[in-house]
């Protein structure tokens, strides 16, 4: 049980936090003012403003881009596209870097280690045809594409993914893809080139082995981006959250990732590191959110004494710096199982931070906002938007009672022996 | 104690729930959805739809109009613009009709119910001059103009509600305003017509007798709308909530509310009846939230059975029907003693109210936002709206943190005596 | 929803609250004191020390004996055990004089209204024979004899009722009994002499009607003691809670209860008022433990201030009364409930209290024992019998989860029409 | 961060959860029961049985003893009485011997690790003078006497523990000491041959410099045991908890421990790896009842399924695994701490763990014990005394508020520069 990140990742955390405290927080409360004017304004929000552009092209300068390059799979790319020309970073190493791009909104995506660009490179470092990956990792490892995630369907509860009932059918060299799918985050996007659709093939197949992932080209004829999801009131412009349609989309086989009916094996490898990036960004989040309480707490009078010093305000402190300390501490421990043992030994460990960190950091959110009275509603303060991301979270990627369900599975599986 | 509320109220909710299924309901979804749609196209949100004006109509036709009314303090007001030319209900009475109009974003208003002219309709009824009726509060009884109420203030911790610094300053025959408020809710109408601003009158005097209530017509010179405040990223158009700066805004005395320094005297009779209203209200919105739960849970399956039966599903629709429940129980026990000894007496049960139910109805609405999966967080159905509605009653009107304290000190001041 | 008892029980109330201040309180301390120096020297603990006798007689003489029976129940009883001749108690007339009752162990038994005696009273009234209430109702009523209730068993999951399968054949003109039951309350009282006993009498029909009552007289032969039962380490004396087999006891049919295989019928209709009853002693108790914590709180200074003062400790006050009280209006709710549509009416309701408030208790005397540092550990102050007593009342006559999942059924139920 | 116990410590876990298996765990039952059956016949409970002082011998033999010696002040006692002949252990290698220890009633005693006397060797270890080790510490570690600590008051707040107002007194050569002290844990044991007693010596001096520990012989006259306090009803014998006076109890001045007034000195340096040592212990206990939980939990059939498959169960089980892998990591990031800066540097760690960690375990014991419904509240299965020592721990040593405190000033001092 080592969570001491290598000397590299180190020095890697202090230039990411150097970077974002020189560079992007200075701008940030702004870019959100500008975008939301904006939209007040009736102008289109959707364009990213040019500042956006310019601190993508400084990180990577700087050094610091496509952090999230797993050392397991970069291969050659680490030292194409990834940081110093090194190989890529483990998941401890990792870990407290997501951390700190946790603390911005826009962090992540300036060192191009956003989801669910991230993940999508993953699945196609690890399970890419070397086509699929000239075509499409490449460049977005590069930054000129993004790339959007299709699996969550209106029609049908997607907390059991088995459910999913659009359809990815093999026809000749084709695969047909019809159906319809949402909160596909990142289509928003105006640089977004393909979606990774997840769909049905082998409607008799074993629960596991029904579906397929197949990348589609957003702009494939029948592809309809029906319209964009406010999550809580917000779009998260630039990159969004939509409902698309898939009419009668023809795409060649060869776009299938991995294999028809392969679909599950595929989600099980992205989630992993998937879910402990997601979880470290929110407890970046949370420590965020922590320190905007404090430091309002001690700055702000009522009844004569500091906010902070006010009924149980001390004591609301100190459980969000414990209940932050050992969520942090978890996510190290599943980062550091998935590095040791692998995914699959990893994986009461990766439920427990997925369904335990979301609702962490919701809950010490809340208490921020609670101290910061009205203006922790407003927008004047990042605390509402953080409340939403971590509710989002809790939702996403599969809700809270599954994860629980895997763990207590897990754990009762131990006493079953012989049953 | 008796909750039962009299035979004629009963006939008012049946009538109320009558009028919402059959008037309200129906449109509500598609209003808010072409709401949205003027925000999105960048066209003005902001002018009520014309449906809207159309239901105040038929509601006050319906005899369904003024029902907050307060059988003690409405008088001649009652009969010529309360319902059936009846007296004005007690709160036991009143609650019940409040929670109904709870149930929907639009009945409050289409029954001018809403907050926070009700209250400012109480204000002017209870302390207000005939002359300072006639003007402001018949034609808001007619629903021909709204009003807005300036307490809180983005500089000072409103919490405690002494720290006010906004100047309400005596000058001969007027009173000189200066100052800046915030969450002024209501001033976003179009026909928002005057605030009730709160200020600061003599610095030096005993801290509840520093401040004063003045009416300030919206149009008088130096009242300046900055800027329109969201809440959870939400405006509520067409209500919302502003930032106001008065710059020397100078009215005349006879527009002080019952005189100069004795804003809390009418800020406590003010907030007793508005704090049941909008505890009542939240109890309606939880009571939707918790049928969408369980109309959602029986409808969606996942793994082969009802999400309602699935993990601590059901142990939680209990839990929140318990919670409902005992929530509305205290809040009609706080009407109860609202009537039957008056706010000074019922001043723990006020209180009580204010810090327990908002917390209840929003950790309700947060269950059944997740069992509605994404859905639940977008504004295909109106949970997230109704969180945020929540999440503001938690601190407008003071936080919970507040209230709790109030409570607190009550109950130690038993064990107090003679130390 | 009237909750307000009548003038005859207010004046109980009041008598009941007077003849436990001047009577039980003052020597309640040193009653329990002294039965621990008996068990801890060696002596025997079980029997009853003389006061609590003598008190028995003064509450029977002082008209405030066997309030507990019910109004719609009472009949002739009332007039010759009950008080002042008068006829029995509505629940929500009974509801506030069991509160008073709770705050007091010893209260319950001297006024002869403790579990189980008063639910196996209630029992006999229902649905005894007139040879039956002759034998045990009156003697009990009388209170020369005591009683037991058999039901949950140690070696099946009793929650699930129907899982007891302790038998009770029927042999020609007698039941033979065999089995063994635990947790039977009441059974080390000297003057326990009869047990109601319930047992499996038709294996093959349908679950809820294989299950028979019967009346065991203790000293049957087969009938053993196998040992008295600590709960949380303590025994209760002089009460108890046993162990007992059951080998070939035989008894005549004549004392079946209602019938063979209707002991869920009985169930049904005995547990209602029961459930009551605890969960408003319960409240009492909560009362207590808050009223300690308040006086401890005022009184001990820490860090140079009241420990009321310190930390979250004035908030956890507050919730503490927001608590009990909403735990109360529950109660009175569903004792109303009982009282106007009957048990079966009301079944939500009393799963709601008996899932709700014993866990309330629990929360509030915990946070009592905490503000009482060490002492609230001891038996310096009742707290720590006070949490046992919570604490076993979320197992006894079901656990917390099976009444929750009473109340979430109901709920759902309304959602399932034409599912 | 490196939590991993090194290759020695490894082996003494496993030998240690091996003696535990083998000799422990097949008598703990018996022994509890053997203890119960002479405590309920009128016996003394308070000799301990003849198979502990074996087990004592058998563990010792087995190189199983004083495995709490720490690395920093072991010196040559670790080659005399510890392990192996070897140095003591770190922190973070002792953290999960303690963890398996706590498994067990009995273990923490039979390894000559348990508490207070663990503490208190390294008091003496730490600040002894060579005469002080050579008559306490030695005969400690040989397992010949035993040991009791006097701090906690009944007749003040001790959470402040600048209250407390026994007095120490300087006369000449001597000490003369006055007062009462309560909760004197291990007093009740036929071995314990000292106390360390801390009181008030200089009233005048600044707060943390008033108080000084003496080592007082049982047996100075004066020190009268005035009774053995239940804790929820419990003894704990052979150990117990004493309420103890003394009365101008006369010692010589070199039993002071490092010097007048500086007892606080003392607290800080033994309290950082004590509460190390509990939660590891109380981490134990809630796997052992989370085991049980478990293992019921599949056994045991309600409604047609395992226990463990209804309602909210699994989720329970599910969050069980998730807190107490939590709590361990904090723990055990603690303990690095302690090993890696120190007590002072890990001040707010230590605190968090106090604070947090014997709430999750009596959390995880109250589940435990309801889902053995009856038998978790009888002392046929051990959860109720392990419910027991998880609340008490919640005010030994503080209770959690003070340490929660602690947490919150650390972490608010960091927002408070210049203020």
């Amino acid at each position: 049980m080592d969570f001491a990140p290598s000397v590299r990742a180190t020095g890697l955390v202090d230039r990411v936090r150097g970077f974002i405290a020189e560079e992007i927080t200075p701008i940030e409360a702004d870019y959100h003012r500008s975008v939301a004017a904006l939209r007040d304004s009736g102008a289109d929000p959707w364009n990213p403003l040019p500042v956006l552009t310019e601190l993508r092209t400084k990180a990577r300068a700087a050094g610091l881009w496509n952090l999230f390059l797993p050392a397991a799979h970069a291969g050659e790319y680490a030292a194409r596209f990834g940081t110093d020309g090194g190989t890529g970073l483990t998941n401890v190493d990792y870990a407290p870097i997501a951390e700190e791009t946790g603390r911005s909104f826009l962090a992540p995506h300036v060192f191009n280690c956003n989801a669910p660009d991230s993940g999508n490179m993953e699945v196609l470092l690890q399970f890419g045809t070397p086509a699929q990956r000239q075509r499409w990792l490449e460049p977005l490892l590069d930054g000129t594409i993004r790339s959007a995630f299709g699996m969550t369907e209106p029609d049908v509860a997607s907390s059991d993914a088995t459910n999913m009932a659009a359809t990815a059918m093999l026809d000749g060299e084709d695969v047909v893809i019809n159906g319809r799918k949402w909160w596909t985050t990142g289509i928003g996007h105006r640089d977004c080139a393909v979606i990774i659709f997840m769909g049905l093939t082998y409607p008799e197949a074993e629960k596991h082995r029904r579906h397929t992932m197949v990348l589609v080209p957003v702009d494939t004829p029948g592809v309809r981006i029906e319209r964009m999801l406010p999550a809580m009131g917000r779009y998260d412009e630039p990159f969004g959250h939509g409902e698309v349609s898939f009419t009668d989309v023809r795409v060649p086989a060869e776009n299938i990732v991995l294999g028809p009916g392969r679909a599950f094996e595929i989600a099980q490898g992205r989630l992993g590191p998937g879910r402990v990036h997601h979880c470290m960004r929110l407890i970046g989040l949370a420590e965020s959110a922590l320190a905007a309480a404090c430091a309002r707490g001690v700055e702000r009078t009522a009844f004569g004494r500091p906010l902070a010093q006010l009924g149980g305000n001390r004591e609301r402190i100190a459980k969000a710096r414990i209940a932050i300390d050992a969520a942090r501490l978890l996510v190290l421990n599943a980062a550091w199982k998935l590095d040791t043992v692998g995914a699959f030994g990893a994986l009461s460990e990766i439920s427990q931070i997925k369904a335990h960190v979301p609702m962490m950091a919701q809950e010490v959110i809340d208490f921020a906002m609670q101290i910061h009275g009205g203006a922790g509603l407003s927008d004047d303060v990042p605390l509402s938007a953080a409340w939403t991301t971590a509710r989002a979270v809790r939702l996403a990627d599969g809700p809270d009672e599954v994860h629980l369900d895997v763990v207590g599975r897990l754990e009762l599986a131990k006493y079953m022996q012989g049953r």
